[in-house]
């Protein structure tokens, strides 16, 4: 019964009691049934992401393990990516038992963090030019099995999910208080680029990935310049509040992310400014408006930024233990390895 | 490998690559070394009370199933309290099959909440004056497979534990902001009543259990009255920020306990006084001076109050991603049956 997969809202009702007529009989709640009834559709909305996120993973059973170093367990891979793994035995190397099933190991002869970063990204190019891994980034991401552990080796962000290694996130809630009433800050992305995700959605005011050698505030710092003109020492007052996660498995890839949340109430005459061509433009809107349009569909916010909306309008308030499902909606959040 | 439990912080070190002589190979981490390696000791006090909280949880297997209306699965019953409860066939049931182990079932004929109820409160009356029971409170807690959910029947608030049914309780967070620096107020629990658990301990301004027909809110203000003498107006602001839930047996008894976290800012010229007895006194404190009481003391805080300013610290920023084990602690908060 414990640990289990998360409840969605909704279910605790299949916990009716019913009669030998098979009738339902009434509600008995802590308040009055009418405060939980009414709201429910209202969760529902924020589920929709929550679901999108972490998505098909019944098919994490079909996916092998990924062994580096001394034998820690670092991704998941499937297997038909796997197959084009074979190819390089001098990196890549295949066993496995009928126990414990097959899985993929980083050679062992690849001592140095160095050489298993020159070694896999050799053979990630090679797929990535015959148009096996798509949106090349050139940006690094450390291979852990936890978050602050020594890095087995560096790998180009675009190849993680391929390999299911875990990948960490920056995410920033740029919030301020007007005349008693909490806005937050929303950006537009532009669909220019060509390595440009989910062009048109909502997004975060400043959110990105964390690559290798900078903390969640450094990057925050960075990411806060380029996306939002913002300057240093207004973004050095973000607050850590809290993670998130989810695991998402689509096609041949797998993505295991956590992503470190951060609150910053900017001065409400501050304007944004994108630096780096990845924000169309920049709104500012009452909370309250945020969440509904989070509810009522899942199309027009990116997808993670979503969740860690989600979490914010836990923390400030937004969603309230009366509203039935809050504790299973809040568990959803952290769905994935949170470590 | 998902879900599984919780891990402590200091175990990714033992992902440290080790070379043919067994000597670790240097640590590489996200930033550089000596921001994670300079603080592990500081979360390691906050684990303590954690620990306590959610003691030896390995212990579960041991107990009974206890299920109640149309086989629903409501609690866990420790074999030799059950044992007491064979001697009364007609409220108490028991089945079972070699697969499935033997269960405790509240008898069928019992149907509406109320003749539950009144079973069930004659039974735990007679086994509280033979001294089974202990810390009689005259409090009803709603007995429920998750929150909101039809209570299947009330339960006096003593008795919750040896039937190991969920509880949830409201605590709130006070604390005021002076010169830019976050204050908490902490109460000095008393040791005058009878009844009174964890005497001169530290814990929150106000805090208590989710007894039924109450929703938190609701509950955050009758507390708020009785503990700390704040007006309904001012406790009507407390904003509901999160939960946290442990799983703690000891004995016979095993605790499935969720908090309703709230937190007010009060006003820096407002003091508490309590009017039910069951507080000593108040102090208004530093948020890092509570901070390290915590960390350094796992005896002078009332333990499940420990882990909400734990929440607290995480939420506003005072417990950093970059000490180790951030994540691991975080999650570490939510060890029980959230919902």
């Amino acid at each position: 019964m414990f640990p289990r997969p998360n409840r969605k809202p909704g279910v605790p009702y299949s916990d009716f009691p019913v009669d030998e007529m098979g009738n339902k009989s009434e509600m008995i709640t802590h308040g009055t049934p009418s405060r939980y009834s009414f709201v429910i559709e209202g969760l529902d909305g924020y589920w929709a992401h929550v679901e999108r996120c972490n998505s098909n993973r019944d098919k994490r059973k079909d996916y092998l393990p990924f062994i580096a170093g001394q034998g820690l367990h670092v991704g998941f891979i499937h297997p038909k990516f796997a197959e084009e793994l074979k190819r390089f035995p001098g990196i890549f190397t295949f066993s496995g038992d009928k126990a414990k099933g097959q899985m993929v190991q980083l050679n062992r002869t690849l001592i140095t963090e160095k050489d298993c970063t020159a070694s896999v990204e050799g053979v990630m190019q090679i797929l990535a030019n015959e148009g096996k891994i798509h949106s090349w980034r050139n940006e690094k991401y450390p291979v852990v099995t936890s978050f602050g552990s020594p890095s087995l080796f560096w790998l180009e962000r675009a190849c993680v999910p391929y390999l299911g290694t875990k990948a960490y996130h920056t995410h920033l809630n740029g919030y301020t208080i007007v005349d008693g009433e909490m806005f937050l800050w929303v950006s537009i992305r532009g669909d220019s680029k060509m390595h440009q995700d989910f062009p048109g959605k909502y997004d975060h005011l400043v959110a990105g990935g964390q690559p290798v050698n900078l903390t969640p505030k450094e990057n925050i710092l960075r990411y806060a310049q380029a996306r939002a003109n913002m300057p240093s020492d207004m973004a050095e007052k973000a607050i850590p509040v809290r993670t998130i996660s989810y695991e998402q498995i689509d096609d041949q890839k797998m993505k295991r992310d956590v992503i470190f949340c951060y609150d910053l109430e900017v001065p409400y005459f501050w304007q944004p400014k994108n630096n780096d061509g990845e924000i169309d433009s920049f709104k500012i809107m009452r909370v309250t408006e945020v969440a509904k349009i989070i509810r009522s569909s899942t199309g027009s916010y990116k997808a993670n930024s979503a969740l860690v909306v989600i979490d914010f309008l836990y923390r400030h308030g937004f969603i309230n233990p009366n509203e039935h499902g809050y504790l299973e909606l809040q568990q959803s959040l952290q769905q994935g390895e949170n470590e």
